[in-house]
């Protein structure tokens, strides 16, 4: 397999082209950030592009023999995305569009597109969530994702081009950038580990389902090889709500969190827990990390990269 | 209430401009072909613009306080939208998501949008289809009327804006254009009336949910007023496959068909006959035209609009 990960450099990127990289895959990674990639793979290749830029998409598919693509590039965030739905739609949607027309004219066997499982569904009428649930997104960014998968489903239809959307969950671990807008936990414990205030958005029942970004590459790498297209929820399963990530983050880190509240966000709903059974069934996976284990590999990871590191922050 | 009509002067819009003239409302018609209206109502205002040109668009918000939009506009066929899915999804969804702005800043309360029953579905698991069985589509047309449906559900969370969308089934009646790439009842009355072939795609057996344009105008006219906000089918409940279309024409034309075929479409699912006791339930809407006697007035509206004319096609 000759595998381009576009967006391969971030984090969940670098962890599959970790997980892909012992397997003698060819690798190329297309990244805006390729340049600033701190432990590059000898054998992958990486080029530093703009997904939205055909140009450069289409001389890449036209100067390596592509057969699988993983599509991890995303221009915007769930909590903003309401802000701005037309530039969502134009580079999340109009760009990927313009992607699977490169796939179907180049010849590539499969495409996985990470989705969001905590987005598309909107807010939940049951919990643990299924694929079958009804989809009715509260943000914008939501509706991109879903829109992507259809699609995925329609170029399949028309073209043949085999696909995977996984409607990840909340995928945490090692590398998740601590000063970013998302991935709480690593912000969380950044923050505590400083001895800083965190920052909570609402009264801390706002739940979701988090699950190590190692389990999710390795689903990465097991949907990627199986003769299946479709949807596939990915998590663990298990619901843990702000205030749970908290206490967890105080007995693995050994510190006490002091906690600022602010307002709730519009486009957050309430719990998010999904059912992954037919990813496990599909494709033979399971969770390996359990999640305090899971919270003490992130501690070791800010204590070398974040906090004794002569990085200015 | 002042009702904002995009797309107004086509075959759905000119009757429910019909429908509405007579409720004593304002009517706003804002259409591309405006100037070409052959009866225009005493009491609306016809402006013509282009539903994507943002300027026209928020002008008209500007000088007149319209209270509710209704959006029939669409710049694609589902028989051909597969071919440029980048367009659809920038002018379908793009300058929609503009309109649903423009909707917010000016206090309208409620927007009632056109889905498309016959294509948000893809192939059907079952028949006939409710609201809640899956949605995927095999062209980008129908996947385009399902990203506006979940804008739609958006805005309604995230500012109020009331709306409806209705997955209208395949409204026929007089006013279709005889020779357009849709509309088959109309496109096949003209032809058999004038003694010409008619062309089928595939073998005729593709199902289809045929039900009164008239109908339809009711429905929305009902919609629009109720205090409800959502997502609902319209049709019939009564599936016709082409050859059963083909012989009720030859009843009521009184003529025989010569039927050439060629080869069905990739975009065609095969059959489709939806549920809409939601909608009869929500809003006290019935059917009151049944298909033969609808199928007289096409037959009358043709000989006297395109066949008794002087009109050169």
């Amino acid at each position: 397999m000759s595998i381009l990960i576009i967006g391969g450099c971030g984090f969940i990127g670098s962890h599959l082209s970790e997980a892909l990289h012992s397997s003698g895959d060819e690798l190329i990674v297309f990244d805006r950030n390729a340049d600033r990639q701190s432990t590059p793979h000898p054998r992958a290749i990486y080029l530093q592009g703009e997904f939205g830029n055909r140009g450069e998409l289409s001389s890449l598919f036209e100067t390596h023999a592509i057969t699988h693509v993983v599509h991890l590039a995303a221009s915007t965030l769930p909590s903003t995305s309401n802000r701005d739905p037309a530039f969502d739609l134009l580079t999340n949607v109009g760009d990927t569009i313009a992607l699977l027309d490169l796939c179907v004219q180049h010849g590539v066997r499969k495409i996985l597109f990470l989705s969001s499982g905590g987005t598309v569904y909107g807010i939940p009428r049951h919990l643990p969530i299924d694929e079958s649930h009804p989809t009715d997104p509260i943000c914008s960014y939501g509706i991109t994702k879903l829109a992507v998968e259809k699609y995925l489903h329609l170029y399949k239809h028309l073209h043949g081009l085999d696909y995977i959307a996984l409607r990840a969950a909340n995928p945490y671990g090692p590398g998740q950038l601590p000063i970013a807008q998302q991935g709480v936990i690593s912000v969380f414990a950044y923050q505590m580990l400083r001895g800083h205030e965190i920052v909570m958005w609402g009264d801390g029942s706002v739940v979701r389902d988090y699950f190590h970004v190692q389990d999710l590459a390795a689903l990465c790498v097991l949907a990627l090889r199986a003769p299946v297209s479709g949807v596939f929820n990915a998590g663990s399963g298990t619901g843990r709500s702000l205030r749970d990530v908290i206490a967890a983050l105080e007995r693995v880190l050994g510190c006490k969190a002091r906690v600022r509240i602010e307002d709730g966000r519009a486009s957050d709903v309430p719990r998010i827990v999904l059912n992954s059974t037919a990813a496990q069934r599909t494709f033979g996976w399971k969770q390996e990390i359990d999640f305090e284990e899971g919270l003490a590999g992130v501690k070791q990871w800010l204590l070398k990269e974040w906090i004794h590191t002569s990085r200015i922050v």
